[in-house]
């Protein structure tokens, strides 16, 4: 099970004969996960009260085509090369979430949290695949959100069930502790 | 003029025998003024677009009752006592911008800039009335703004026309350089 | 037990016949406080290796003059009126560390984190005597911590020992939760 | 001119046969640049006074080998693949400001500003190499600075000297932005 939800990469390629830019072959991807840090946006999805607090928390309930195993996912993908970081948090919104989920996305492209995910063991946060590198952002979502592609559900918890031990076991790579971070920033979490 | 929006306060009391828990009279206000510094928030209303990035930014123009002066400003208000710091954010919105403003808080209260405000010269910041210490945000507007009460008008600027010297000019107590500042940390000046 | 470390407020004063501007007499305070929000500074102290990451985090032992009960705490004190915020953080690091803390203060005043005390049951962070608002820091100290006044003792536990069960039971008010956010911001906490 | 220091990337290499890993090419750099955003630090050298606020501001004076043509830059350059973000801040402020600077690196690597360089014309931030994206921080130094390699002198400015029209417009890139930003964010500036 990989950790971030790029996996069946190859099969997002345009049909175009010609790749956009920014597009990589799966060969090329692997070269250079191997040369140099790689950039990825994540986002927790969030649905706010009126005065903006937190109030229920989106994640993605993922299956792996492999081993059946089940896992909890935030939003997350790859910043291609030419996109601007605003666009690729759009547009992975858009792909995890579907066209109508609405998603308000933040004035500041500072991130809440920085994540830092090498491929050894050992490691605070790990990817079998690369070394990322990572900008966290928690973002409301005033729609209606239909999971696409291998995300099977979103699950809307509650701030504190999010962070349940139960909750935080079925998340890869430490993501459960930078759901915890990112969470306790905006004050959602009571204890 | 004053630099804050609360100089008419004793007017915006309610009109029930009983003031609501938080409100002062004049006389009280101007005696804790004098003994510990005064909370408050401040707010740039601003447009963003579908990727969050600012293309414009509201300034208030007011005008002085007494010497007719005219000053751009923000949204900003005291908290009260017993008063959240959210509620407090977005009854100043809904003061300053009128019912249909629908501004977006932010979903995390930790401002993106601390604001210290003193009541005496060569300060970098300051408020001839007291001691204040003002959170400071960037809150997207989605509605119609119909600013009410010593608000006269709202003007919508591009984010290089509302830190120009000539506006620059036009706003009181140094909130020009925070204007500046908060525009430059979500990332919506070009030099 | 009081949770701020200034209950001894009155035999902070200045032994000279006119206390310095910004000290209030216990009825003065008391008054305020039921008037407007309190502005307070909160700091944990860390020590940290040669790349800014912390390894240890400082908490103070404080024992009740009254109830004998003894409880964890943060470096935490009031906003003089008139006084910048560093200089009450500087102040209230020597009050509580010691003359040869040599804590390094952060170059930005805007906080990692934003505490609303209230001063009734049900509310997330507690203060018995009043509405405060706390900005909270980390911050690194390079000498040698000696706690003077009512802080008994510092001890220096790891991050992970500092937000257990175990010792966030002892902290008053909510602490134990900003403690963790604030670790937490800092890249401190392994889950 | 380049804009950020690593163009004699070659001659940085270790004389060893076996490169470390991280290091790369020109030719797999190059190739990389092209595939993917490269991840940047870059820093602000600052010298503060006791309570954290910034006194100076310090900007490499760095001369360009073919053209002679003199620009100011921030100290900045490549987190390699599997270094962590603290690890390559301080090796770049070291390459850059020599082993006697003492930077103190900041607790959270969480930066003050995300900058996103395009190599095409047009764009706000530019690099002529590769589309790179920076994490910004602002760091104190307390020791000597010894500018070495392609960085001719570290000149220290206060921070209105440092924003000055005159300074900005020997900054690349749009740097001379980003370092507004900075000193805005840490309160160093006055209007």
């Amino acid at each position: 099970m990989e950790a971030f939800g790029e996996e069946e990469f190859g099969s997002e390629l345009p049909t175009e004969a010609v790749p956009e830019p920014g597009w990589l072959s799966d060969q090329e991807l692997a070269a250079t996960r191997g040369r140099v840090p790689i950039l990825y946006v994540e986002a927790v999805p969030v649905r706010v009260d009126h005065v903006g607090h937190v109030t229920e928390v989106g994640l993605l309930l993922r299956g792996s085509a492999t081993t059946g195993a089940i896992s909890r996912s935030l939003v997350s993908g790859r910043v291609l090369h030419g996109e601007r970081i605003r666009d690729a948090l759009l547009r992975h919104l858009e792909k995890d979430l579907g066209p109508t989920a609405f998603p308000v996305l933040p004035t500041s492209t500072v991130p809440l949290a920085i994540t830092e995910y090498f491929p050894w063991p050992g490691a605070r946060y790990t990817d079998a695949r690369q070394h990322a590198v990572a900008l966290g952002y928690v973002v409301p979502v005033s729609g209606e959100c239909q999971p696409r592609q291998d995300a099977l559900e979103i699950s809307w918890l509650t701030p504190a069930e999010a962070v349940s031990d139960a909750i935080i076991a079925e998340m890869d790579g430490g993501r459960g502790s930078l759901l915890r971070q990112l969470l306790h920033h905006v004050g959602a979490l009571d204890d």
